[in-house]
């Protein structure tokens, strides 16, 4: 959309009246005002577990977790951006010792967490306390109280996964620290678990409604039993067996801004490529492969995290004899909701 | 709302004019054309199994179930109607010996199976078998395709529920026999419910749609622990431990017409009263007590069936030192569908 | 679904002891359970304005609208039912003279009037009065009071629409007479129409909600001039150019149990025949015309009413030189709620 | 949230390491990672009409508007942001002349037009024409194909809202120019206008779904009406007579990222304070006032342009004996969709 311009010295003279009224014409050196395709700035990146799991003993050594330090992290940074994992998605590696509190606040922010490693630990969302084991995905919704604790005896790992690009992109931060490290354990454990546990049995009369999920923790176990249940049904040739966590209450997807999937891939699989306007956050939770993302060829193993960018052509395949399990983070509820999600398979 | 008239006479003369026209006006006689509140002809109803039961092996010995003859039922007649179980719903008990067929065919009515005794036995639902185990629930939604087979060693029994008379009374009844007596056994055995389990986990990209579950079948052993795990949480005053049967894909209730509900009564629960618009079926699955009914109270233990007639007070109470659990089915989803739903709580 | 008997003597015990218990067995001369298609005994029928309309004079002498007599009408009814215009539809048409009021009540059946003849009267639904003109539509949902007052100088008449056979086949009438003959004016002139007026733009922040449209009145003006403008963009080749009213706040049918549409047949107009689940009673606003219905030809002009019942085939034509213009009233929103509209379309 | 280190050498070790792997702690001297409350640096800006109109003159003797140079547009840009007039929302004033075409092409941004000066010219949205008068809004929702031409005898000016910063925010870039500097007019003139009308009454059957209106035209005579009603029914002591314009079909916002609003704001009118999460443009249509933005007291007539920046105070008050027409469009339906809209009102 190069614009022709006439007189040179008029125009010259009329950019600075327009200047002076915060008022712009196209020039005739800028770069067009949009692009046939998404170009984006995100870059396909992989982070080895094995090199990155010897970092967490020197960064428990050197980085207490005082009040003021509220969390011990390491973020994963897109080396295509000045900050975050994706242009809307904020991933850390959290690191928690036995007897540590990782003090409760809330924020606008919608947050999640898949356990790495460990046993002992709990988030309290809300004043109910949901117990942590590997492979449990917690959610703490955007504004809810949360605070994590750790009774167990080794060091606990997790991913925490927050909208937190999005929120600043759209200038909306708010962050309200509890008035104690920790909030009062007002409700049962497992609450919102129990009591929605089940979608096909819920409890009559109630209709929980709000943006996020009623039910807020969905344990390993059940996840990998219905992955090997469905993998009986068959697969996609593009994703394998993929399954999506869900709001039992509503059967939508769990957080508004974020969707939450795991994916079995069964021996042998060499999906076909898609893309789609969203990106994503996967972690190897087990097995090993390779996904070829934008041309690029990066292997992974069990602790691996990938990002995949926005409409870039990828493809996921299984190395060895074994399934390989992922976990994954899409922004692409955002794109539903505001009419902006596409996706090409090929 | 009397109409207060003038002129016998010639009011004898206009209403033979009128009715030469298919015209009518109101008559002194007439009662009243609305009523304070609904004075419903349906009558609270209690069936003992203890009696019912015996029945059964004569029933098998006279009518033989062939081609033809396709369902071997007993059906629930409420005292106060000219047909039906209530004015919406029509229960039956249905008989089934190994080796037997209950033919294919599908209706406009929407059907339900609640399991009372016996193994071996499946339903096919549009090409799907759905074994079927004491206190499961299978749903065979409006115009789907089913039959059932027995392939076990003993009769089985099951409750058969319908919303026949509301078909009728909506002058929709659509049959069609299915060309052969079994359709063919085109997909996985429990497909739906390995498809939507619990509706935490959903294929990613699936969206089931349509008025009826994405969910079929619905086994005991779920619904009873999901009963008692909630129990922990407390209990409603008036209907103690109640649980609806959902749409894993959706969270609403299973059928467009017919909710169905699963209750635990802890021991010594006394009930509220309440009343609704709707009408109710139970079915006793463990446990003795009693429900007073528009003021009659009628005591019940393991195999009973009970009818909870449209905005009659009723209270639920359970006797000895064990918990009760029943299985019901409502027709509150017309109610609420047709902004016709009320209800009443002491 | 015939039985097939093996020992008379001994299904008459059995069947006695049956009967005893409230238990029923299919029997051998029991018409079939079920149809391969809807066997409605609502029967098409005509009536005609021109032998309706001098009965009114008559029945304005013989019948007073005093207290007591809340409304002075005559009802439609269908040949071939006990009671009722159709199986779930209910018309009767009112005649109120100046100076005179129907008294202030209200009722879970749901009320719609589309006036035929007069101007001065007026509505007054939950305080808010609405002026009345011929071929306006006003809806009184279910259970808002309201109330008619006549303040003009000659005989008013509409025709009322009322779902009483669906609310009594679901045995939930209530009824409740306002403590005096009108309710104060206590709400704006026209009040919804005025706020909700204009689907497109809205009060911002405003969300009604409930089964019944927000808007209760629709002036004929409007209808007729949407109409007109609609029929330059074409007309289908069954239903002409037919408008469903709707509840501007939601775009959904203005109510939960009865669909109000408008039509218009070009000149020349010879529809094709479709059939529908639902029953509709049809109202001739302007032109000449006629229906087959069920292969019956039944003719009409101005000011004639006309049944179409269930699953009927029916077909539309115009006759002379002029369009027509059609109001009619459809219980069809009650079998989409429950899962069982079907169409068919030759 | 600072953290407490303990060892600054072995901690720069660290860091390198991290950055290696592209993972990074946070570091003494960050920023908070989050703030308690959005501080956005978008301005409140306020363009005077009788500043900017003179320019349109020399832009449009200097900037032709040939095919490659495809829209003559000036930029309103943010103070306080690199472009854009606030973080999501791109408004840009368009001068088009007699016999001119702004070619056509399409785009995942959504845009609107709201006319200032002119007629005779037309936008034409997937081959339907729609003429435009001063006052009208025009939409063109993401990725229909749309050009402008005029036929008219003076130059033609209109705002254009788009939502490009977000869609560049989200990535999601898409542009294709049509093979023709035209589309052909395929579809009837003013046809969504024309069809789905006022919400009240639509096509029978007609299910129009999708993210933006069924309805793309809206004309101001209708707007100023409709205002000018409802202000006899009340002022909102906030924001006085507001509507948000709505797809008839659905009762939603006309965009899934942009409301548009119009407001009446009486004489004497002084508004109380209020504020949002969403950022918003006003435009001046008729009338004199100030709008006090974040302690900041910018007072506007007809034609000016106003900016009001996230989470910021703002109160508007009329000026003078006359009431004043305002125009609005607002990100807020992006904050709602995403769980992420709050308000507050003084």
């Amino acid at each position: 959309m190069a614009q022709v311009w006439t007189d040179p010295t008029r125009l010259a003279e009329l950019n600075a009246a327009l200047a002076r009224l915060h008022l712009r014409v196209h020039q005739p050196g800028d770069p067009p005002l949009m692009t046939r395709e998404p170009e984006s700035t995100v870059q396909a990146h992989r982070w080895r577990w094995r090199e990155v799991r010897p970092l967490f003993d020197r960064l428990g050594e050197l980085v207490p977790l005082e009040r003021g330090g509220e969390r011990r992290t390491l973020r994963l940074t897109n080396p295509g951006l000045p900050y975050g994992t994706t242009h809307t998605l904020w991933a850390s590696l959290q690191l928690i010792y036995p007897g540590e509190v990782a003090s409760a606040h809330r924020h606008a922010a919608t947050a999640l967490r898949f356990i790495l490693e460990g046993e002992g630990a709990y988030t309290v969302v809300d004043g109910a306390p949901y117990p942590m084991r590997p492979g449990d995905l917690v959610l703490t919704p955007a504004w809810s109280w949360h605070d994590h604790a750790h009774q167990g005896s080794a060091p606990m790992l997790w991913l925490d996964v927050l909208d937190i690009p999005l929120v600043r992109a759209l200038h909306t931060t708010f962050f309200e620290p509890y008035p104690a490290p920790q909030q009062p354990l007002s409700r049962p454990v497992n609450e919102s678990m129990r009591r929605y546990g089940d979608g096909t049995l819920r409890p009559a009369g109630d209709r929980p409604s709000g943006p996020a999920s009623a039910r807020l923790a969905y344990p390993w176990a059940r996840t990998a039993a219905v992955l090997h249940d469905l993998a009986e049904l068959g697969a996609d040739p593009h994703e394998g067996v993929a399954v999506e966590y869900r709001d039992p209450a509503t059967g939508r997807g769990v957080l508004p801004t974020m969707a939450c999937w795991a994916q079995l891939l069964p021996p042998g699989f060499v999906g076909r490529p898609l893309r789609r306007t969203s990106s994503a956050l996967y972690h190897v939770v087990q097995g090993a492969g390779a996904t070829t993302v934008g041309g690029e060829r990066l292997e992974w193993e069990p602790g691996d995290f990938l990002v995949v960018p926005p409409w870039t052509w990828h493809a996921h395949e299984t190395l060895g004899a074994s399934e390989a399990l992922l976990f994954s983070v899409h922004d692409r509820p955002v794109y539903e909701a505001l009419g902006l999600y596409r996706e090409e398979r090929a």
